[in-house]
């Protein structure tokens, strides 16, 4: 049955979304069509204005709403500790282990050769003009263990190289909780390399 | 983190949809923040207008943007023939069928004693004024077989009785393409007392 037009478009905009197939869409603009006429109106202000004042923080480049993001701007976190990651999505899960007190960079992307993405199409530039300004900062690099995580990881690591900055990356191993007999070939190899002596 | 406000808005509006949570309702935001300017307008200018513009048929309570829905309004159909369904998401299901080419009621939920939803709770009574307009029409009760659909169906038969309406419910058995082993014990009882001859 054709849907009056309303009712297709709004089902064409949710299919637009990740993982939203033909039939969630409709299930989704069913729902929507039954919000209250306050709630469509400020759902629909919403889609607005998160649109026009959400950008980039031209520190880090997390996403904001101010010039500066709400982490580089507490003057609490330790400017010197920057951890590089992929996506500012990234930042999310850090923030809610509660253990990290320094600051952040989003790279927005990695190098892929594969893909066309070499070191100037990521965010990299603003990082070294952020470390050109502080005095012996550190510098950990969390991205994911793929080849292009370990690529850019690799990068990184070469154009600083002569400068003044302490390059650390996470530690590679078996995550907590994990069982031992479930565990891929590389990530244990990657634990017996980086064992730890315990009586340290 | 704390996101932007925006953003934070945008999460929970997605999240009042059916069977999005948290994680997903995220990632739908962050999707939606890349949507270009143009899009992002259209998608929230649909939104207000699925809900002003849609509102339930007058005849038959189908979702439509105008008085009387394309169904109802298609001089082609058998307006004798009056499928009775729940809801009006369920006409897409019998229009992809395009084996019926009569028209629908849509009551708009079941009768449920126990959820206090009584025959006065569902769109019956512009069912009863339709059938009277009508000369020896045909209902089509399709409603699912269920406590609340059958209490529903049984009402139905009631109130009609004197009436000169023919009344049919959807034949019960087994679905095609099922595995006779799978299949649960009543569909197989309902199957076996519904059996038709093969001469026929």
């Amino acid at each position: 049955m054709p849907y009056p037009s309303d009712l297709e478009k709004l089902i064409s905009y949710y299919q637009k979304l990740p993982g939203i197939g033909e039939k969630s869409a409709e299930r989704l603009a069913f729902a929507t069509i039954e919000f209250s006429d306050e709630e469509i109106s400020e759902f629909s202000a919403t889609l607005l204005n998160a649109k026009k004042n959400l950008s980039r923080c031209t520190i880090c480049g997390n996403i904001t709403d101010k010039e500066v993001c709400s982490i580089c701007s507490n003057t609490t976190r330790d400017q010197n500790t920057i951890c590089v990651i992929e996506d500012f999505k990234n930042i999310a899960a850090f923030e809610k282990s509660g253990k990290f007190m320094g600051t952040y960079h989003v790279l927005n992307g990695l190098i892929s050769p594969v893909d066309d993405i070499g070191p100037e199409d990521i965010n990299l530039s603003s990082l070294i003009t952020r470390l050109s300004s502080l005095t012996n900062p550190e510098l950990i690099l969390a991205l994911k263990p793929t080849i292009e995580g370990e690529a850019t990881t690799l990068y990184i690591k070469k154009i600083l190289e002569n400068k003044n900055v302490t390059i650390s990356r996470l530690a590679y191993g078996i995550p907590i909780g994990a069982e031992i007999d479930y565990l891929d070939n590389v990530t244990l190899e990657k634990a017996l390399e980086d064992r730890k002596k315990i009586s340290e």
